[in-house]
């Protein structure tokens, strides 16, 4: 998506030297614009973990790239399986919630095992971490396509602008390139569709303020920063048309992690009639589990996000505290909305309403819980898309 | 309540120079104890509007002695009548949501229209100040008695510490002393009873996080600050047992506008079968109107109180910015929680359910909604428990 007027992604091979990975350093946005190369497969688990790169689909295109780097360097040493493992390891550990993580490492894993020849597993990184960036890439386009719809209908219906209402950032710079969420309302923005954005700042780290409002300032689509407080206000009084977010993870059954507060907005627009939707690649789906609420890792972060914030003070990025030093904070990064509070969620295949039997009827494939029929599934389903008329 | 070791109240006439009146000017906590000294109703009008002195209470309190230094400088001005309307209206533009306010106002104008000596009337402005003040203090202090029962109750039911959550700051900086949500947590702790209280930190002026984590650390009271967002993951989970908050004007049907967000809390708390008990003295409900949604004026401030936030920065307080600068943003202060998702009401005069009948067996002399009716019975109230063994 745009950056001033060049064309980015959040992450990607460096080009004078395909040992470098480059990725939008996210923690500078919006005051300042910086790309990071990160060489070795630690500053990569770093830049996860300290949330250089946030967001589902990213944090999977970063693992991708994470053992890609880690095969280089385990091309270099004694034991390249041994080192491997530690490496997904040390990937797997940065962050528990987002299931993308988990997903890219495996079947980096699984590609690589396909082969004996050392050169090959390097050769094979390389290409599946490039393939799990493009495929993200691709079905976000995807979801914009088939998520466009409901903006289309919903604008046929009314005066003025379509009002949608965003948590957190499920934007490009979650992804690889057009994001989840986002993907609907940049393709509508494209056709003309006039819309309006509310966009959550999201605490503690406000990446709606930060980042969604960021990208669409970039793109040029109106939109008005709220706090995480007011969304409740708007929807009863008749100002949101729609709830779109992205999710971190979702269970076979539809119930939806995604950054903490979703599920009081989803609370609200379920008490207020208004259609609450998900967007998400299909390897956001936890093909493993059917209880969200207890079964999905919430990730508990460090209490000084919540005490300290940071932003412009003049030309540098200060941090300044908030409460009492001698207070206790806690910091819970998601929470999980129940099926029943989702209209329908939106994926590269298509639109489905959150229980098992809908999304099932739309990947066939996962009706035997199986890690492994995902990743050939998926695999298939992108060779499909790259020989079609896309 | 207690400062250090010192009791304060938040406003209170200057013992050394009575045309003074001295308020705790709340900008600059937690950081910095800072007491201001307002000589005219003008300085009152911007202490208000400014947020110096804020919350239910303590905004009426504030507008009673605004009315008594008005009064002072009327008696000095060649129309007594004229600067005292003009004074009225000055205070009734500052803050549109808070009842208290026009209660306040109204009160005072009463009671000086009971007689046409200028210097009688300088004096029943004092003394109604003062009367204002005192029983706000007096009906927290009975809040605390009344709803410490429901703690105690829960904590007889259950190991470990009664959880409460609290969204903004109820607490004695938001009256004149002891606070409403506040009073039963302050008096179950001086019972000895076990509790911990999550404090929302209350975008976007953060009252919660500044204020009530504040006031809860000088009192000792066990607390943990949290972002807005996380109050729905905790009640999912079984950490709270009771959600309390107070109120900036309460329906006669029992409607409740409070700092925005207090509805998403509610809705979660309805969600997950937790009681939802507001807090508030008589003088915060609004007898005349029925309709919350629809007749409660919700305030709108400055959208930069949402872009740009203020916290320590070494040892002084800065102003960072948010959000990109080309971004808006907007600010609505209130919400409306509606009556069937409050369990019930903690008064001075006892605890009831959120309907009009429930709440008119406590204020039967209520049952006509004439403004008249209001201040007679309120002053009566106070009378009573003066001369009672309290």
């Amino acid at each position: 998506m745009k950056v001033g007027s060049n064309h980015y992604r959040t992450i990607w091979i460096d080009a004078n030297n395909p040992e470098f990975i480059k990725l939008i350093d996210q923690r500078h946005l919006p005051h300042k614009f910086v790309v990071e190369s990160v060489s070795s497969v630690q500053q990569m688990a770093i830049a996860i973990k300290d949330m250089h790169v946030r967001g589902a689909g990213l944090i999977g295109a970063a693992a991708g790239y994470g053992m890609y780097l880690a095969a280089l360097e385990a091309r270099k040493s004694k034991n390249f399986d041994l080192h491997m493992q530690t490496s997904a390891e040390k990937l797997l550990r940065t962050r528990p919630t987002a299931v993308n993580l988990a997903w890219a490492v495996t079947r980096q894993q699984k590609s690589m095992a396909t082969t004996n020849d050392l050169d090959s597993k390097l050769r094979l990184a390389k290409d599946t971490a490039e393939q799990i960036a493009d495929e993200d890439a691709l079905h976000c386009q995807e979801i914009g396509r088939v998520g466009v719809e409901i903006i289309k209908e919903m604008a046929a219906k009314k005066r003025g602008p379509v009002q949608i209402l965003t948590h957190c950032n499920a934007g490009w710079l979650a992804f690889v390139d057009f994001g989840s969420a986002t993907a609907p309302i940049y393709e509508a923005h494209r056709q003309g569709i006039d819309l309006h954005v509310w966009v959550d700042e999201t605490r503690p780290r406000n990446q709606g303020a930060r980042l969604t409002a960021w990208e669409l300032q970039q793109e040029g689509i109106a939109h008005t920063v709220i706090v995480d407080n007011a969304g409740g206000h708007l929807m009863q009084h008749g100002q949101v048309d729609l709830l779109l977010t992205g999710t971190d993870r979702t269970t076979r059954t539809g119930d939806v992690a995604n950054k903490i507060g979703t599920y009081l907005k989803a609370l609200a627009a379920y008490d207020n009639k208004i259609p609450f939707y998900v967007a998400l690649p299909s390897s956001s789906f936890d093909w493993k589990i059917s209880d969200g609420l207890r079964e999905i890792p919430i990730e508990s972060r460090n209490q000084e996000e919540v005490k300290y914030i940071s932003g412009l003070s003049g030309k540098s990025i200060k941090q300044v505290q908030l409460c009492p030093k001698e207070s206790n904070a806690s910091n819970y990064a998601f929470d999980v909305t129940p099926a029943h509070l989702v209209t329908g969620l939106i994926t590269e295949r298509g639109i489905c309403e959150a229980n098992e039997n809908a999304i099932l009827k739309l990947f066939p494939e996962q009706k035997i819980p199986q890690n492994k029929t995902i990743n050939q599934s998926n695999e298939k389903q992108v060779e499909r898309k790259r020989s079609g008329s896309t």
